[in-house]
């Protein structure tokens, strides 16, 4: 193909493809980034004013801070009085003080990364009104009273490490010996707990065994010290998935007959979701957390409000991966709603928004 | 840059950095594929016993079904008789029977997908020995013998779907009806275990309701009614979690009283865990159900073989993209195995492994 | 909360929610597995036929299957003759034999993987019409004429690997002794390529330089001498970017003035699009290769067929894991098609296709 | 089972399993985050610092902004002088001024979004040395300064954004008139440059069109404007892949006869990658430009410092997935460095290391 003598024209259609002329685009914002310059010392919070400039995941950080303020702001006052609207909600005033319900769910390795504390500083702060976590997320709490965990690398070599008797989280490290710890801990309460079932005809729950551990720690430093002081709620369906069902295990050989019954905490759940005014789901990670608090939300219809931040992807068809667009079909999130997913690892994306929504209230 | 009358040398450097000298590759396969000659008719096991030579996670498929093949094959006279064995182990003829244990876990997704007739097969014919499920793996087959799951698309449109009361699982549809013939079905159930639960101070489980429920369903679709039948346990950690804790929500306003205790459950798993002779792992997905199996292992010192099959990463530190390497630093899989992961989606990976392995016994 | 005597109604609303009926689905076919009963020896094409009814990537599996044998049974007969056809595309004899032309893109690591031997049964039985990868996606087939490739693991240290000159990718293992003999081979064609140059002055262009040394390796192992027999051109629009790299390095030191021009490949290239009757894009992996097929098929106002098979998601924005649905709207696939997206390792999932489409053909 | 009245130890071994004694952890961090308390108005800068004691892909951020400031502060006068070295290296003052060349690699999606208005501040302020991108990474700068980008949503339909001319890239869209604009805006450029060509025997090739083009921008909101002015090499070995080779086509029926060499091109950065005294490489994102930084550091054998961030995981064997190690083995990446990658979209992950590396500089 010799072109240097061609005197052809661009073919007429291809040059229609290519260049189709376009509708204006109105109403939209331009795509921007920082400059750098004079922004040497921004803020976390003044950065985040303008993320959703930035395109991509960014844009959906900014989107998750403003649904998540919107979670915050509510309060029944701002809807209208419903005509058969009973007491106290008809009263402008009580209306002013109701807030949405915001429910945090997050899974193990959150409460073993540093996203711990500012956990922390939401309960103490009651910025959050329902948790929902797996065994790990609650045991790994009262272990970091206990002793601590270390950064390692993701790649260290798991016999090296079992000889050693560090047990790897991704790239940290919890050595076994806080297990011991635990366990020394533990019985005790274990003890105490099967002595107040069989006085008092105790029905324990995972939740009430939360709250109980929760009083029992006695720490600033943890989470659910806070939630046992600040009465939130927190479920775990899956409480024996873990270091508790190890001592549960070792406490049906020691002092057997301790019950723990699911059926309650179902209930529990279920009427919270049920009798709330506004519901807001932040969803960290996937698992049983994420399924359990959009399924109790199924009770009223679906969350108003909701975030996810999850590196996994639907296309497997799994829960843990599935869009917030897939809990709306089953009415696990309200139809008329607009929820954000980020997608990218909690340990990054959370901060960001943590430090542009509650940290300001 | 004229290089035309360039007389220069290679940098000496650079020839010797691009040209480096190599030690032979000895004892190692060579990467190589099918050439669809004479290979038209090809069955999935004769294609899967080249297909480590592929590269990349064909090559994982392959090493999958080599560790599956030696779960099925392993007998404890393949073991040397260790100086303290007690009876009947000590006893040649026994030990020829006892086989490795094979455990099951899968997320509720697969039970809704095609898979699910797979796991009908090993049930049914004892290829697995315990299985660990979320709640959605067990309430989705009993609902799939009252009802149809349908082939949708990925990006129905949420609210759209909720009209019409199709409820999304990846690119499948459930019918919302399929939910109401399961709480019609499901209650007079509960009842019944209510009943059971007063007459008999029978203390309910989540496996003794799973195993409850497969007698009562009664069909030959069903995987848990083959678990029933077999005698294969089947345990979910978190079992409130889905349908039936909505239903054990309705039955506790209907006829309250019934409790679900998971503490039996815990007992019993790392009971069965803790006196096998060799156990064996396949771990579809993550979420409870595969740290569940894992941590039962961690019992007796780790699992001795390990198959996962999961599109998670392990970046974020999340239990579900762990990969076996994480569970050995744990204990859970043996520091002397070796273990598989195989990256990929259950519904295309499960049934060319099921075919070169299972399927063959 | 004792629910042991509770006598309340489960709130209307929660059972209207939760029991909320649906439409009856039609038209819709029902998720299902195979049982492994009497299917032991399975084809996998007798097993993909129904692969569809599985559900997730499964389904999509059978979809691109059913998109590819579209693309190898059209012909132009089946399409009407519009009334300002010229000659001889308004001759039916003729328009039986006009076929579809299809693109193959794939990257690198493919050709150092098992797929590349049905890369070659493709080329060889010209299956496909146009090739398009990536530097090493070309000099990588040229490689394994002169040394092989052979099976590593994922996590060799790159430390040892170097010192021993052994190249890793992925699971593989490339011996750099490769290079040296890929090198000997090379410099003196490139100095025949200039002498032709200097000669002829004649313009060398990837595909130019690709089919020559097609015609050179003179191997029926090669991709790219079957390419070179067949007349099915290959393009490589970043052909710099590996080994070839290298060696045109090396060679503007020893014998300078070879030059490789881009802009006529680019011509080519899209004259090739503009002017045929059907076009089908298989895609495999992502990168330039994906997009350089695509962009071509601007020309034509997009593609007619279209497969992907990948495992990037679209999250971050990158044309990598954009989906096909972005390339509709770019007009580079019809917006009047059915393009189809695997989520997948290239080698697992496409095997399974081929031998479903390509090998019964 | 009937627990209640056991008796039984907790079997010895598993005992022993569980609560395995471990060597203590030493010169390790602790895992930490921060509290929210007294915080609210922490610079980013202030936040990265602890940002390690996170875990997770936050502790890979937090190496990332180490091994940058690493980049930016070495000094040839920092390594000892080496005994056979020549002017002017071996002379100390001139040592001082000597530092470590800088490498950027970014996919095309990245300029579409805001990081571009980095990317333009680190070529204004000299901040990094060499640049290689995609033909998207080229072209959409220059576009921008014609026209503009907007934010729009990951899931808007293909077609009907064909129908308004609408191009998506992730969430942001491209409307086609910037593309018309573009080609009016280059057209003349193009028949300017074949003139250079043919009356100074110039050799075009893709680095000196970027510097052509960079210089006619003539706009300081471009990136490649400043990379014209401030001498910043801008490497693009698939430079036809895009708007521009669609240019090229046109202009080759228009005005044919212009010809793009490679082979100069590839002399250039190899030659430059030789002779630098210490090399440092940031890779966002994956495709060609990744693998040309790296190939070009493999003839120095390899770069001294490597910050990767992407969402692309190495399971599937692609090298826009491969990990720093896999480099290490190619002799691309020192064996005896620490590179590092981040898991993450670079529209979250790049802002938070700017912020605290160059932006401080």
């Amino acid at each position: 193909m010799d072109l240097s003598n061609s005197n052809e024209e661009v073919p007429e259609n291809v040059a229609k493809n290519v260049l189709l002329h376009s509708e204006p685009v109105l109403n939209r914002e331009v795509t921007y980034g920082p400059t750098g310059e004079k922004l040497k010392d921004i803020t976390i919070k003044e950065y985040c004013k303008n993320i959703k400039k930035m395109g991509f995941q960014a844009s959906n950080i900014g989107k998750a801070i403003d649904e998540i303020n919107k979670m915050l702001d509510w309060r029944l006052s701002d809807d209208e009085i419903e005509p058969d609207e009973s007491e106290p909600y008809n009263d402008i005033e009580y209306r002013k003080k109701v807030k949405c319900t915001i429910w945090l769910s997050f899974t193990s390795n959150m409460i073993s990364s540093g996203l711990r504390e500012m956990f922390v500083y939401l309960a103490k702060n009651k910025l959050v009104d329902v948790i929902v976590t797996s065994a790990g997320g609650v045991e790994e709490d009262f272990i970091k009273v206990l002793g601590n965990t270390y950064l390692g690398e993701f790649n260290l070599k798991g016999s090296e490490l079992r000889e050693k008797g560090w047990n790897r989280i991704g790239n940290l490290i919890v050595p076994n010996e806080n297990y011991i710890k635990f366990e020394e801990w533990l019985q005790p309460l274990l003890d105490e707990m099967l002595e107040i079932q069989n006085k008092e005809s105790f029905n324990w729950t995972p939740s009430k065994l939360i709250n109980f551990l929760g009083k029992k720690i006695n720490s600033e430093d943890s989470l659910y010290y806070w939630c046992y002081k600040n009465d939130i709620p927190v479920f775990c369906p899956g409480l024996t998935d873990g270091s508790l069902g190890d001592n549960l295990f070792f406490h049906s050989y020691r002092n057997p007959g301790l019950k723990i019954d699911v059926v309650e905490d179902i209930r529990r759940i279920n009427d919270l979701a049920t009798f709330i005014k506004k519901s807001g789901i932040i969803i960290l990670g996937g698992g049983a957390p994420k399924h359990h608090v959009c399924n109790a939300n199924l009770m009223r219809n679906g969350a108003d409000y909701a975030v996810y931040i999850s590196v996994a992807t639907e296309y497997d068809g799994s829960d843990s991966g599935a869009s917030p667009d897939e809990a709306v079909s089953w009415g696990k999130i309200r139809a008329d709603s607009n929820p954000v997913k980020v997608f990218g690892d909690a340990t990054i994306v959370f901060p960001m928004i943590f430090y542009s929504t509650f940290a300001c209230k």
